[in-house]
């Protein structure tokens, strides 16, 4: 079974938006086991839109569309599939009810031109949206099955999971089950050294690494007539991963996250933590509050950036400053030291690093970040060189500044609990 | 003149990246007036490549191409480009010397593969590329100009920035001229409505408008013999938009955001500012210093994520907190009060909010955020409806954030110059 992903939307094409929907669904697509070989945008352009139909649905089983299904006149989507299909577009009830209980809810009228989203090819099913006003449509033909969805990611993305997932794993003979073992504190190519027997021995499942931001994925997938023989096939090569990876592992879980499973260790542990980060300028803690319900873990966040704020706020001495600098393990330490003292939690992260471009020096290269953790009073720091623009040495510098936490976190019980 | 971009790389197929690349050269190929209908992506593999080449160059002048140009076997964009266009390999000196010093600085020798990459079709011209191995390469025939760039942003924005779009605009007889005016407080229809008379007129120079989060641009672009006379033809359509939106633009720079002109007018004033984050956490002073210089003018940050850090960093009162709950104007305001008092900043900026997708109620929904500013003692709350996940109602804040510190910041300018 494979498929293609037609996004359609000239804004695309103006580069004024990056285009998340087709890496959303490629990533969804490979996750069930469906093969993608292409993507491409066109434009609102009829001419073209049908043109990329006809090649596409040449070569493959099910195309993918995104965009184009609003109310505007610019919006053609549909009408290209249904001209290039030779079906006439007829109302579809359902989702005229639901584009006026979806207007009722809001306290607002529909204009006329929404009742254009409730019209679907003859024949076709039309897919509920609770977060617009255009349904989502299949339309099935002999050769090749064309699945038209919202442009928006807060439309498309709860859309392809509740809808669009179950209806293609209808349509395979076989199903996939995939465990994503995530592992930090060693890189990609190492990863793959230290399992090269297994994935010279793969076949099914198959095992696949993917690089993140200062993270390794490794992706177990098998395939089989049902879930539980799927899962039966994955479990024993889970385990080896487990017993050769251990503490490197934070979750074999596709859905968590780095910061989530360090909230969940500090909410299984009864903890708190708190931030102080200079480079960063609150990117940590702002990741950290990213996860819902965080908190009860999170107590507070600050931004040191200027000298002043991180003597008068978390109390770094002016000597240590004038001595070693802003960007020394030094400060990283007394910044986690009067972190914890202020805020009275349990864990206190600091970053304290050159970000870049200007302000490098010799010594002090740009990319030179120290991380500090504090663990009721066990401080650690590390020194970090890494590389990339400014965006990059502050995305890695969170990253690795969750890295060092979880670390820290895990001694601290393992002493408490066998120490 | 009309161009395609063709992205290779079976990573970006697997949605294991975002395809940030198709949009930066598309954004940069539409300010220089050259067409883009196509973006697609196509797999490390030669058949499809091959065939992608066939189809684009049939329609196009110009095929972009980026990836595929790393030392391992999977990379073959320049394989396969040679192989469509039949013309042999051959090395290219400065390349392979460019290598050569490229890892002498990084004090690390090259692999055999590595000299893959200084291989070039004959008859081709190879592009520096300062910042990694690859170097980009351009193949004229007489149909069409193939333009292969590195993968990796870092490599591939740079290299566009300062070889391509040189050459480029080069192949155009006539050059484009552009101005991006930035206008915040007034929605897109809004904006459109009140420009619809010169988008009506426009010939050259021509007038679009562009919603980001928050914010909404209008370029003017004009076409000329040269820049002198293109700039000549955009000055008098910017100074009327000037004159419309007066205030609400914040630059006339393309290059110049939000954030940066918050920054220059706090600099050019000699003011300071300090943020107290709730529901984002640190996301808006993270994008303060994410803006090179910060530390001018930036003073300190403090995520105030919990009610008691609240209480005690800030000294949000426990009885405004109980009576009005955390997420309140009242809050907001003090929040400002103790940052600005804490931090001794001219200029305090708080946002407390509902991000969601949890911890709404029917008087306090998810979406509802209070934004305070706190100029020298003057404080301004105000209260928005944000829509969309907890990523977007968290952008949203941060972007209405800045807008709200500048409007403030200028009331406090012109009453102390005028008032």
């Amino acid at each position: 079974m494979n498929a293609e992903i037609i996004c359609v939307g000239t804004e695309l094409l103006l580069g004024n938006i990056v285009n998340t929907n087709a890496a959303f669904i490629s990533e969804r697509l490979s996750a069930i086991g469906i093969d993608c070989y292409r993507q491409c945008v066109v434009g609102d352009n009829m001419k073209r839109l049908t043109e990329q139909l006809a090649e596409s649905s040449s070569r493959c089983d099910i195309i993918i569309l995104s965009g184009g299904l609003g109310p505007t006149e610019d919006d053609m989507t549909k009408e290209g599939v249904a001209e290039f299909c030779k079906l006439p577009l007829v109302e579809d009830k359902a989702s005229r009810k639901a584009i006026e209980e979806y207007f009722e809810k809001k306290g607002k009228k529909p204009t006329e031109n929404n009742w254009k989203q409730a019209m679907i090819p003859k024949g076709a099913r039309a897919v509920e949206n609770p977060n617009g006003t255009a349904p989502g449509i299949i339309v099935e033909t002999k050769s090749c099955k064309y699945i038209l969805l919202p442009g928006p990611p807060g439309e498309l993305e709860p859309m392809f999971e509740n809808s669009i997932i179950p209806y293609l794993k209808g349509l395979c003979d076989r199903i996939l089950f995939s465990r994503t073992v995530k592992i930090v504190g060693i890189g990609e190519s190492s990863v793959e050294t230290q399992i090269k027997d297994m994935i010279d021995a793969q076949t099914n499942p198959t095992i696949a690494t993917y690089a993140k931001t200062g993270e390794v994925h490794i992706r177990v997938t098998a395939s089989a007539s049902d879930e539980k023989e799927a899962k039966k096939l994955v479990k024993p090569v889970v385990k080896e991963l487990k017993e050769r990876f251990a503490n490197n592992i934070y979750t074999t879980e596709e859905e968590v996250t780095l910061e989530r499973s360090v909230i969940d260790l500090l909410l299984s542990n009864k903890m708190t933590i708190s931030t102080v980060e200079s480079c960063t300028g609150g990117l940590l803690s702002g990741r950290i509050v990213g996860e819902s319900g965080a908190s009860d873990v999170f107590k507070c966040g600050l931004t040191t950036y200027s000298n002043k704020s991180k003597r008068k706020l978390v109390g770094v001495k002016k000597g240590t400053l004038d001595k070693y600098g802003a960007v020394s393990r030094q400060v990283a330490a007394e910044m986690v030291k009067g972190g914890a003292s202020l805020t009275k939690s349990d864990v206190c992260v600091s970053v304290t690093g050159i970000a870049g471009p200007t302000g490098g020096t010799e010594d002090k290269p740009v990319g030179l970040v120290y991380i500090g953790c504090n663990v009721k009073g066990k401080v650690t720091v590390k020194e970090f060189h890494f590389s990339g623009n400014r965006n990059k040495i502050r995305s890695l510098s969170v990253t690795n500044a969750l890295i060092l936490a979880r670390e820290c976190i895990l001694e601290y019980i393992s002493k408490v609990n066998f120490g």
